[in-house]
């Protein structure tokens, strides 16, 4: 099995997933729905947390549950942890083995909250110390950069959202997802001719908003991790607050944009880079117009939705990372300086 | 009154503030105590968000409170924003001009929760929507890059955290801060002549952790906002998990390291990227052995408390920014593309 297997395999372990888990999930909203859970406090590192970003979103515009990413050195380097009421607390971790995320599930456990662990191993400290489990069933992942429990820690997060919602309409929309990731899948042999350009590219910004923030975060993570590409993420309305100033002519500014709710409020950034600014503009988008202001551009469906883009729009930006790595001649399984479970403190 | 003028500034501000605000910060703490307030939900941009990257740490782990960072695009973008119950809303925001920030306020408030400004401008739509505000009194601030207002919200926070611990040890250290700052102040010159290095520096990654994660997102901010480096800001746990792969002979890490809680995970963290990555080192702390294993050290005092460094660390991180643009010929006082108040929605 190999990183460009492993991206390949998306659509049949997203179908898997939605099929076997679905009970399990309906069972864990039930139990959250009978407690008077006020927020969700999470704890993830790495890709993990990206999932964590996304969830943010969902729960935050579908469920109505604000969401608190937890800082871990609070719970396992000073000495009182912060006390945590009528909450669900939640660990996202592929391997469920990192010791910090371990601590704050168990504090939260302590402290009487709900727990739940949304984990690809059921069998890990991570799941044995929640009172509920998410088994993402993504199968064993060997490359180093995570790529398919990526979309899996995505889908967990988007079926309980449905399920908290009782909603037939999200389940129904939930069924479509390995389609349309299968669909974007078929631009593979484009985006390797495409990256070319970018062999020599040693720094970018990713620009996301609203639901695709956390695709922001997971596309220049993807290029920090198999590319060695200093790839910084931002919400385009953070960016503003500072960070514009870095762009000057020809500055690679990658893109997520989905039609929705934040559509207008990323086109309107992206023309202000493009015009003013004379930034290269690299954009993944079902949006003719978005697209039309990019030097280089990838599809993705027409019709998603926006809650569930951020499970398809990650497709082409994991593409994009394989085949700048190929093209730079580095190891796509095993990059250089890291493994595939952190352990952190 | 110009950027330079504006960081030496800082000593007087901050005794000014803790002098005129203490009363008003005691009674807004009482309030609080009396509220049954569960958690914190925080809404920032730019400058002001690492304000609240500080707030999370201090009020976390010294009066048990959890804080959630809110994103605004989820008031502001999105149909239904989420149900927020028993908070405490707190916005953040020099100029409390920003229409998303003023929205959380807002959303918050009407939803029955106690809502606190933290501002610069106490007649700013934003210091208007709050029930309490905290006037930062830091004087005009004219220099687009935030350097006297950051640390003023610092040590509003600080003071906040002291009246809800009801601490007189706590108040009696933050007494001495003014004094920390400008003993750090005087080593200006030194690192006028130390940024020469870094003339030709187009990227690095800016460590800290707990306390001090704020410091290194700071420092990462005033970089690119007036030297234009593309700095991207970690705590050296995520680090860890993935973007530790871009490192090779050479490549640029600053970090932020104070004697206390997380130091020896901060330690460690940077003898790996020295002894076996040979990343070069640029190093604030307070201890002899983070100093050592930097090509580049700067001090901050060494009796300081940790929950206060970062009021002190940020003055060395404030001077080579400054001093780097200056070396590269930028303007210090108006940097391109960007302005004082930002208005995002």
């Amino acid at each position: 099995m190999s990183l460009y297997d492993e991206i390949f395999e998306q659509p049949v372990r997203l179908c898997l997933l939605l099929d076997r888990q679905r009970v399990v999930i309906e069972k864990i909203a039930q139990e959250i729905r009978n407690r008077d859970v006020q927020f969700v406090f999470l704890a993830a590192r790495g890709t993990s947390d990206n999932a964590g970003r996304y969830a943010n979103y969902v729960w935050g515009a579908l469920n109505q549950l604000p969401l608190a990413l937890a800082t871990p050195s609070l719970f396992t380097y000073y000495n009182q942890p912060p006390m945590i009421k009528n909450a669900l607390v939640v660990g996202v971790s592929q391997s469920g083995q990192s010791p910090d995320i371990v601590s704050v599930i168990e504090s939260g456990k302590r402290q009487g909250n709900l727990t739940l662990a949304i984990t690809n191993s059921p069998d890990s400290p991570l799941a044995k110390a929640a009172d509920f489990v998410i088994d993402i069933m993504a199968g064993p992942e060997l490359a180093v950069a995570a790529t398919k429990t990526y979309t899996a820690e995505l889908m967990a997060i988007a079926m309980l959202s449905a399920a908290l919602a009782e909603s037939t309409p999200m389940w129904n929309q939930l069924g479509q997802v390995a389609g349309w990731v299968d669909e974007t899948l078929q631009q593979s042999r484009t985006i390797e001719q495409v990256v070319q350009r970018y062999r020599y590219m040693p720094q970018c910004v990713v620009l996301g908003r609203g639901y695709n923030y956390a695709t922001a975060f997971e596309w220049a993570l993807k290029l920090k991790e198999l590319t060695y590409t200093v790839a910084e993420p931002y919400s385009s309305a953070d960016f503003q607050h500072g960070p514009v100033a870095m762009i000057s002519d020809g500055f690679p500014v990658l893109a997520v944009v989905a039609n929705g709710g934040v559509l207008n409020s990323m086109v309107t950034s992206l023309e202000h880079l493009k015009k003013d600014l004379m930034a290269e503009l690299v954009v993944i988008s079902n949006n003719q117009r978005a697209r039309s202001l990019a030097q280089v551009s990838f599809t993705i469906p027409e019709t998603m939705p926006e809650w569930l883009s951020p499970l398809v729009s990650i497709v082409p930006a994991q593409l994009f990372a394989y085949h700048l790595t190929v093209a730079r001649g580095y190891d796509t399984n095993a990059p250089r300086a890291i493994r595939k479970v952190t352990e952190t403190r």
